[in-house]
């Protein structure tokens, strides 16, 4: 995607293995370039959100476990340094996923051959990640052209589900754009999504990059714009949809769905193949991560002097509590969109989809 | 109510007919009392939210109003006064009562008496006002207590509806404050309520300076806490109730109420008689105030070094939307709890408790 006049992808790599990426911790005040030199790094990027997105952190912590065989190729250094990488962050499958991938190919090569196909499993993990998005936004344009005979599209999201939270294109905003490039008038509603505010910084940043029309809101304001008939649909990326259909993303995407069901909205989540989890059954089993209180008594933006300024806003006599996640029943979901096609958020839909599947 | 050591209400007079209140912007960093000495300070005070709360703007306009008098107790004054007081805030419907209370009664009477008549009535508010909110809070009691039994009461709330929305003790709020008087133990998930955080900053002092145990949460995490039986029921105060129970409050208020259906959990709402607006038969012909975009792009705190300080949170490329109020029908709402009693949100509940608002 771009940047002014440059295409970038949100992780790429140097000659020598190390990592390229945006520091997402200072966008969209500053576009700054990080590298990421040893697993160490690599670890500290994803746990304190430089990067983050599921998708993402799956590709950069593939290319973290590259980078780290380059030191120590030993099974016991690789074991450990996946370890380390998969305890980052609790609520994504897809980086416990693409470790996976890599341990299940480097466990039985000789130590001087797992560079190598490590770094070939990770770049190819990377690769499909833009393939897979590509093709979810294709799945998606169908489902925002059915709105478009009416006039201007408007669309619903939360949270950052774009270029930034994948390795390319995003998920929940990938059709966005190609519906955009194909002359579909689409303006969406942003949810600002606190704590952290990936939808006002990030999602805006990638929609105001690629020229979509978009305004801001508070997350409070979703379901009131339902009720007046300002939103033709919700569509979210996911971090885990479990085997029934039900869906973690970010905290108080259940709400937006709630009001979407209330007012006859439909509610689509946007997601590849790596995000469902077929071994859990139900999204009750699905590990929630709870985050600093500090995320919620103070936030962090730009002071009117243009230096960057973290801020209290909340009573300092007060506890905070900050779930990050939250689970969508299936129930509430019109539609999973992946790169397969676009199923209902049910097991008997995302087995037609994915017929490899089949517990039979 | 209490700060540290001494008693206050949240609106006052000195001798000469000028206002104290305190400056709700400030807290709860600064407890800072100002004065009011003519209606164009009355009206700013309440217009940028110096004072805020449907019952509290009531009080204080009524003060502006009596006021304004000792100037210019001419019809047209008179008038042009209340107008503008009027003008300052839409969606509370408190406002327009109590202006017209005190016009009502003015309008027949001779301009030496004006003063007088304004004083005694405008007070008389104030001191309705605060007998209401206790009465509102006996009438939660039961309600609170029901839940008792089981240990701990949790009870969440969105925004801020305690002492400092009203002259005293609060609507919402009320009743956990002598629920905690009485050895019960509560504990409040306090919504921080973007975009101006009521609930981090007024609802939250209010509850640490009552010593009542709370926790603070993203707006976006009710649901989440509700879907893990971690709330027993959600209590709300109001801006504007219409005749059949729809109720405007704080914009987000309709996503908690579509959670708290959702699972199962009991959703009150707290006001007096004064907010309910017989004239309306639908919330939809309520106006809902749409406030500046700064308040979504931009937030107030502290900053480290213990300042006032505004920052931007959203990205400068894109436009913010604010709806300030959202309506939440009558069929999410369990009860409305009034110093009257506990009613159905319905005509005929309402009705019940308010036999001379007959139609019939």
């Amino acid at each position: 995607m771009r940047i002014g006049k440059t295409s970038y992808r949100s992780v790429w790599r140097d000659p020598d293995g190390a990592i390229r990426i945006f520091d997402q911790t200072r966008l969209p005040w500053q576009v700054e370039i990080l590298r990421l030199a040893d697993a160490a790094q690599v670890a500290e990027a994803i746990r304190t959100m430089r990067v983050r997105g599921a998708p993402l952190i799956g590709a950069v912590a593939a290319f973290g476990l590259a980078l780290a065989l380059r030191a120590d190729s030993s099974d016991a250094g690789m074991e450990a340094t996946a370890a380390m990488l998969a305890a980052t962050r609790p609520t994504a499958i897809n980086l416990g996923w693409a470790l996976e991938q890599l341990l299940d190919a480097l466990r039985n090569q000789p130590r001087e051959e797992r560079v190598a196909v490590a770094d070939r499993l990770a770049q190819a993990i990377a690769d499909d990640d833009v393939e897979t998005n590509f093709r979810i936004g294709r799945n998606t344009l169908p489902l925002i052209r059915e709105h478009a005979g009416k006039g201007r599209v408007n669309i619903l999201t939360h949270c950052n589900a774009g270029w930034l939270a994948t390795v390319d294109y995003g998920t929940a905003l990938s059709g966005i754009f190609q519906a955009h490039d194909a002359g579909i008038d689409v303006h969406v509603w942003v949810d600002e999504t606190r704590p952290r505010n990936q939808g006002a910084l990030l999602t805006a940043f990638e929609l105001a990059g690629h020229g979509v029309a978009h305004t801001i809101i508070v997350d409070n304001a979703g379901g009131h714009l339902m009720q007046h008939g300002k939103v033709d649909f919700c569509i979210v990326g996911t971090d885990r949809v479990t085997r029934n259909g039900d869906v973690a993303n970010k905290i108080g995407t259940y709400l937006k769905a709630l009001a979407a069901r209330d007012n006859g909205v439909p509610f689509h989540v946007a997601c590849p193949h790596s995000t469902i989890d077929w071994r859990l059954a139900r999204g009750e089993e699905i590990p929630i991560e709870e985050r600093a209180e500090a995320e919620v008594s103070g936030i962090t933006g730009l002071a009117p002097d243009g230096a960057p300024a973290s801020i209290r806003v909340a009573a300092p006599t007060s506890p905070a509590a900050n779930p990050a996640f939250d689970v969508t029943p299936a129930r509430l979901v019109s539609s999973i969109i992946t790169e397969r096609g676009v199923s209902a958020a049910s097991e008997a839909g995302l087995v037609a989809l994915y017929p490899e599947r089949s517990a039979a």
